[in-house]
């Protein structure tokens, strides 16, 4: 039984690759870039990019790759037996099954496929900031929105594996279309991609009349210019960040109908936003949630682990399953 | 330890009382209606109501109330401890911990409370439409939408007890207006009420000409009047229908997303019109779930319990909380 595993949190431009100790100890740590090579079978060229990361660190600390636990967290549709079912942001690596990429390239190694957001719930849950909270959601805010749902002290996978894909909640039904092929998904008004096309929106409609005469027209001013403005106090910033602040926390309240979750951990690119973000979205919740008056004060914090969050709990994930 | 429990199913209009063995066998039943006095103390009315329901219970069968376990289902928020945080629909016992009221009134019995959603899941799961399905989705279509969550076999309470209260998850951001004081609830569009409001909307619009004038004016069609109608193939009222079936598969969409559930077990008064309403609903998810064409097929199916499935899960929180 090994003590240290390898985590691996696979995105869309980056993979991060861990040596994490059993009490999740970051013990070493690589990045590389994604390749989208669509020449080579589905996956193919992700897997070799993962079994250098894995051979690089085994090497480094004298490990044999194969009796290393592996856990990898990747973005989509993770099966329970770890395939890839569907992958919108990273579809040269749709399809695949990683164990058996894996297999092929490394020999018989452990590797545990789970979805990447689940990963930084059961790190946030075993090592940051849900540790001891039997109910809780992870909401990371990035381009879209992924999460992982902890109750009853355990994470809900649900039939397939699929379990946590909350930014593809409908929060305005026929609303904003998504990438994944529907309408009014919370990601689409509550991410730092739902931040872009809302500044789109506004800048077009003359909301941003100040940006837009700094960026030389509408069309320039970007999601990353409305969030500095917003810190630096630019009234219309600030309005479009309560806004995206209003859309947070509605679907955080429908999260809380749903499953009476007292508690948030928020993760992600855009929760360097979260000074902007969470003290607005924390008075909405007043508004919005069923029952408000009658629960405990509902905790929205973020991240600990931050952007290791994915890495380490997919690394959880492999020493958990050893046998 | 006790073979036996009384299950009591407390709703806005009437009480449903049952004997019931631990093996889910219906052994005896009373009705009785709901009072709402406000002159009495929050719940004491409806606490001598229950009380009478099981002294009656317990002496046709030879029973000790004292010895008996005795489960309740409430509408509303139920705490943990018991007491009855907040429900709408029964004002008169909002506030009440009927454990502390029975006591007073009955002496040292054993009684635990559940949301009455959440008891409906229990019992299909353990002896209904959800047997053996380890995570499945309760949903109680009356005048709103109740519900209770099964996940990793589990019921999901939640922090404080109120988990499944999926009716007021909202699915249009700023849609109409909820009794819970919230906007776009889900029960607004898909319920027994959510009918009532799109049948008055539709008549006023002079989309229902047939039934207008077969009522005589717009404000007298009922969601009872479209759901006849609709069974007789009119085609006004078939259109309505299929509006409610899409509201309908809009919010199971967003369940499955979140919770990656494959199995729904649909109860409540509108599942009379499961004909109309389910075939429909099942088409429209194919184009509103999150990755539906990587998922097996969503089983979306009614009660087996039906009009005794809260009742049911009552007594079962009742046997399985015995010392």
């Amino acid at each position: 039984m090994s003590d240290v595993a390898v985590g691996l949190d696979v995105g869309g431009t980056k993979a991060l690759a861990l040596l994490v100790s059993r009490d999740g100890e970051i013990l070493d740590e690589l990045r590389s870039s994604t390749p989208h090579d669509a020449q080579e079978p589905a996956g193919v060229a992700t897997a070799k990019v993962l079994v250098s990361q894995i051979e690089t660190l085994a090497q480094r600390h004298g490990l044999d790759p194969v009796t290393l636990p592996i856990g990898i967290g990747m973005p989509g549709m993770v099966r329970r037996d770890g395939r890839l079912a569907f992958a919108p942001n990273l579809h040269s690596a749709s399809g695949a099954s990683f164990p058996e990429l894996l297999h092929d390239l490394l020999g018989a190694c452990a590797v545990h496929m789970e979805n990447d957001g689940n990963c930084a719930a059961l790190a946030e849950f075993a090592w940051g900031a849900g540790q001891g909270i039997d109910n809780f959601v992870m909401v990371t805010l990035g381009t879209g929105i992924g999460g992982g749902i902890i109750a009853n002290g355990e994470l809900v996978r649900g039939q397939n594996g699929f379990g946590g894909e909350i930014g593809h909640m409908a929060v305005e039904a026929r609303g904003a279309l998504c990438g994944c092929g529907g309408q009014g998904c919370w990601e689409r008004y509550a991410s730092g991609g739902g931040l872009a096309r809302l500044t789109t929106q506004w800048a077009s409609e003359g909301r941003l009349p100040t940006l837009t005469s700094r960026r030389g027209s509408a069309a320039n001013v970007s999601g990353e210019d409305v969030t500095r403005a917003a810190s630096e106090g630019l009234d219309e910033a600030v309005a479009l960040m309560n806004e995206v602040a209003w859309w947070l926390a509605r679907g955080l309240a429908n999260l809380v109908a749903i499953l009476d979750t007292g508690h948030f951990v928020i993760g992600g690119g855009l929760s360097v936003a979260a000074d902007l973000l969470l003290p607005p979205a924390r008075d909405y919740l007043a508004d919005l949630v069923f029952g408000y008056a009658k629960r405990p004060q509902i905790v929205v914090t973020t991240s600990r682990l931050t952007v290791h969050a994915g890495a380490l709990g997919a690394a959880k994930v492999a020493l958990d399953r050893q046998p």
